[in-house]
């Protein structure tokens, strides 16, 4: 152990609009114990997402928003110090929903012991974690993509999106797909596994790249973003189309919901099904996922790209920079090195 | 045969807004002669019903738009009058997409025979045609409602949604819906199977009216009409809702699609599924429902209204009309005596 104490982020205030630095404080604390069924672990790495931003509104959604005052929650891989709970002890390796924070106690049931390989330990808040299993889930199974498919993605360079396009094209579908920068773009088509990509900050007509990147129109649509993206997305849907709807990324900064897409009766013309997802909901999904892609990992089919921030103070930052885009791939933040 | 002449209505300009009067010409031609594998009918009662006025649009969907100057097309129930196709003959009664005409000539395959009794033949426009199959497809097969559920239903006493509500009653669920006139509220409780329903003319809240109506939320929406109560219906969605989006009947008279419904990340966090259908797609669900339909009519399960208009000169304002709702029920033009 390096700290002596707890350094924890928690929630100062609401944002309206955009996440700002005052909207976090920093806190320092004795590094807790814990009780009967309960664990001391140090966080090595924690991940910032964009679902964060809906839980910092006040709002009732599937997961209940964050308290002002509380630590902010994350996952994160963490090891353990002291166990009080049968199933851990002292040095294995866990991920799970854990404060931003050096120091977490949890009930040892809450936390998902993970191996030291075969992997980075890291991949385990990204390709091999929640992000993957979304990109896996909302891709094979509630869009049921196959063979031949056109497949589009929205924000298709960030940590879900990224592996999106890998799954898609190793299931042999066309794929293409969205991002906020040249330099995005280009990496989307150079280790991404997308056919083609555009930067939406720059295109004239979203319908018109949205109908260059799929000529023949869209069979599966992977949507992150929402607004003018998805209206134009939705606008080159072929019949009988499927709408993995995983976030609305565009909407999370905003205090009103904006309204949906123009145009919505082209989804009983052309037999559109649109469903969203939370991943959590599917475990056994998950499961097959991570088997899977640690073989394709292994046999280099996947390819994984990692934004690290460094310490517990550089979170909110992190957090803030990753909802402006300004990422590349996963954006996590170490806390500590393994011992 | 009593008329010497066919009168026919055909499509005089393509409406701008609202369907007036001006966008229909009349026209009287001689008789048509049937030719090989073709049918001459006599056409006793057409239907008019929402989707034609996006078939009026210079739009691509899943029916080409009308041409201007065509005859316009309808269901029609219809009696042979000559026969050169093999498995028709003369006085033989049938239905089939012919024109807003008193004769018609049609390739004999694309007619489907239906029997003289057990219901009236009109009832082969209605409850026993595509507004009868388009509510139980949506309602049992898109939607999956289940004994239990709650069920919300948009223009409830329309053609459609008076089936629906009474098959969500048969199948056990709670189902309430909306309507643009009390009279029509208090049918949609005393005749079609609706254990509530409201004015949504004289509502000061849409959401609050919703909620009154389904104070536990809504699993399955059938999605008539768009626009302002499809968005209210939207926020009483429970999670894990099914929505059968059938058609966005508030949209048909606008010149620009109008925006979808606010608060579209709801279907994320509560991982709802909206899917869009066309009746015509799902041939053996739609034999499945008229067997089963036939009997709940015999059992008085069924209720059925038709607003019945006389004479092919009065097809398009019967059209107008029942786009702004005066109708109550099926909306058909009687066309002719059987003889």
């Amino acid at each position: 152990m390096t700290e002596k104490t707890n350094k924890q982020i928690r929630l100062a205030s609401r944002p309206s609009g955009w996440v700002t630095a005052e909207n976090f404080s920093v806190s320092e604390e004795a590094i807790p114990r814990p009780a009967d069924g309960e664990v001391l672990v140090r966080n090595i790495y924690m991940s910032v997402d964009p679902y964060m931003r809906g839980r910092m509104n006040d709002v009732r959604s599937y997961i209940p928003p964050f308290r002002i005052g509380e630590v902010l929650q994350a996952g994160v891989v963490s090891q353990v110090v002291e166990s009080r709970f049968d199933g851990l002890q002292e040095g294995d390796l866990v991920t799970g929903m854990l404060g931003w924070e050096n120091y977490s106690v949890s009930d040892g049931r809450l936390l998902r012991q993970i191996p030291s390989g075969p992997a980075p330990l890291s991949y385990h808040l990204g390709i091999l974690g929640m992000p993957g299993m979304t990109a896996y889930v909302g891709l094979m199974k509630i869009a049921a993509a196959k063979k031949g498919d056109n497949v589009f993605v929205t924000a298709a360079s960030g940590a879900v999106g990224s592996v999106v396009g890998q799954l898609a094209s190793i299931h042999g579908c066309h794929v293409a797909g969205s991002a906020g920068s040249d330099e995005k773009v280009a990496l989307l088509k150079d280790e991404f596994g997308y056919n083609t990509a555009f930067n939406y900050k720059t295109s004239d007509s979203l319908p018109d790249s949205v109908r260059a990147a799929c000529p023949k129109g869209i069979d599966v649509l992977f949507e992150n973003v929402g607004g003018e993206i998805f209206e134009a997305a939705l606008w080159s849907m072929r019949d009988y189309g499927r709408i993995a709807l995983c976030g609305m990324i565009a909407d999370y900064n905003l205090d009103e919901p904006q309204p949906g897409p123009r145009g919505m009766m082209l989804i009983v013309g052309r037999r559109l099904t649109i469903r969203g997802f939370i991943v959590s909901d599917h475990p056994k999904w998950c499961d097959e996922y991570v088997r899977k892609a640690i073989g394709w990992l292994k046999e280099g089919k996947l390819n994984y790209r990692e934004s690290v921030a460094e310490g517990i103070e550089n979170a909110p930052q992190a957090f803030i920079d990753m909802l402006k885009g300004r990422n590349t791939g996963k954006q996590i933040v170490q806390l500590a090195d393994l011992d």
